[in-house]
């Protein structure tokens, strides 16, 4: 059963993916929310993060989980489906329907860790096959937060001419030394798991679910900040009065861990994760811009909205803050934002009403 | 062979862990430096951090590793084996001689997990008694760094009468939330292993090396601070000119993960780190005073010194200016300070001359 709508593209023309590769066909599973005007200037790509999905505003069918923006996509919200036409697509490499592991091959079987390595440009060139498959040529704005900020500056640096504006939040223009140890870890956990199998478990009675939950414990904690943690969590013990001296989860923290690594193995694709966390690891626009970073933002002439939070310690706000000095220097017309926050790398996904005023100036006088 | 020193302890009157379990006998493996002198008032005992061990100035005869604290202990160094007697004892649940997981029961078998769950409390119960031991009442000083540090905090709570001074470094007086986090990731990983077995692996052929191997890296990156990481790694690729794309090691920091973690699952236990790491998440000097802090530090008069790192984010500044003030709320003479650094928690056992100079001034001036 075929629940998401797809898009076959580069049927004809395959993509020439950043390793030199060609891809083709590419499957890309995509959800859109309200009506593209009449003359197709009011569409709003959203550029997932890691694990998100093209399910930005509504349940996603699969996990029946709700929208994972709603706090900023909706009706009524900063992004309106009554004003917008909202466009959503599951990134390449992902396991949302879009082309990645778990795609079949001509004998039915996944392709495993047969998919190429792709990187967040290769992501933001199947994108551009989805507009033109839309018959968009200029899309009004383009926006994401973490790896989806990463896609948003990509879109900048290889298709400049093809918005009106972008909004890049809650990332940098290349994944720090902290972050590819962070991600190495989590990888480490998944191929170290013997059900992993080289990547062949489809059939397998057996998942690696372990390596994949360890993975996804790991990586919460880089998105809350230290305060936080200690706000929500602290030492509280979790449905006991005292320590149990037994190797029990005592803390509550412990709980809340296990509970998001258990719930994370229900919807996501190990290899997935393997393929998505490289991605970001290769994400350098310094390097894509043969050393030069300032070229990558050169052409084109979008309106440019940054963001970062204060407790964010993935892509701290210094990092942000270096990204607006070389845009400055090209000249372009950007505006930086820095907002005081508890809430981490997740702040851009809750409840942060500073930035949501900030960011609906912003998307307002577009 | 019996290679360590040991003292066989607690034969006659066993030790109350914690728990409330009681523990005996119990082997201490020790390593002493320079001679007591005659009025006994000369000795410093070293407490180790979490995969320490008593080889704190001269070379692990296992490992063939160099002491892990030759900045500050050795001839002509800050603690030195011609003014000071220097003791250095593998903590209690450690993997270098002292009862632990790997202590054989009456059959010939390691204990495995049938080792009781202790505490740093229980740590410092042993050493008291190998000072018994040793016929020392009165130490000159007592310091330790990191899980080091906690036990030196737990002596001034537990036997407050022992010394003249102490000196806790890069500690905190609780393991924060955040800290518990990411242990309970690097449990996870060894206990996912599954030739971990339930802790039964001494005799298979086959040991949990991949899980420790991923608790060992992920606890790197908590040591090093990520300005530290950017300078040393940064994005510098390993051994090639340009990304592979495939699922190697491109990065230089890639390599350095997996080369400390296969380096640590030659010389620790696996069942040693998961004691050990609960030991630490246990570790709360406010519960262990039954919620009143200043009640850990009220008894005793020996004189105090805390010292932590600006980049150390496993035990922030704050946490030890903190321990400062509840110090102070109890009259203690304390000395707090806060060196400037890039090398993160990592920081007391490198070449730190500030705080070398400032620790030298402390220990001469006892």
């Amino acid at each position: 059963m075929e629940i998401f709508p797809k898009a076959r593209l580069a049927e004809d023309k395959k993509i020439e993916l950043e390793s030199k590769l060609m891809l083709g066909p590419v499957d890309i599973a995509y959800k859109t929310y309200g009506q593209l005007n009449k003359d197709k200037s009011n569409a709003i790509l959203i550029c997932h993060a890691l694990t998100g999905d093209q399910f930005v505003a509504s349940t996603n069918p699969i996990t029946n989980e709700p929208g994972w923006w709603t706090e900023i996509v909706g009706k009524n919200k900063i992004i309106d489906p009554d004003k917008h036409y909202i466009i959503c697509s599951n990134v390449l490499g992902g396991c949302m329907g879009t082309s990645g592991p778990t795609q079949l091959d001509n004998t039915g079987k996944e392709l495993g860790m047969q998919f190429p390595v792709i990187t967040i440009g290769d992501m933001v060139s199947v994108q551009e096959r989805l507009i033109n498959y839309l018959g968009i040529d200029k899309l009004l704005c383009i926006i994401g937060g973490s790896m989806g900020g990463m896609q948003v500056l990509e879109w900048l640096r290889k298709f400049p001419y093809r918005m009106n504006a972008v909004a890049s939040i809650s990332t940098s223009y290349k994944n720090s030394a902290q972050n590819i140890a962070f991600h190495e870890v989590g990888r480490q956990a998944i191929i170290s798991d013997p059900f992993w199998n080289n990547g062949n478990y489809y059939n397998m009675q057996n998942k690696p679910v372990n390596g994949l939950s360890v993975a996804r414990m790991l990586a919460h904690i880089t998105y809350l900040s230290p305060k936080k943690m200690q706000i929500k969590f602290g030492r509280m013990l979790q449905d006991i009065d005292s320590l149990t001296y037994e190797f029990k989860n005592d803390f509550r923290v412990q709980n809340y861990l296990h509970y998001q690594g258990d719930k994370f193995t229900n919807r996501f694709d190990a290899n997935s994760y393997l393929f998505l966390t490289k991605a970001m690891d290769y994400f350098d626009m310094e390097y894509n811009s043969g050393g030069d970073l300032p070229v990558a933002f050169r052409r084109g002439d979008a309106k440019i909205y940054l963001a970062s939070f204060t407790s964010d310690w993935l892509f701290p706000v210094s990092d942000i803050l270096e990204l607006e000095k070389v845009m400055k220097s090209v000249k372009r017309d950007v505006t930086c934002k820095v907002f005081k926050s508890d809430n981490g790398h997740d702040a851009f996904l809750l409840f942060e009403p500073e930035f949501q005023n900030s960011l609906n100036n912003f998307i307002s006088n577009i």
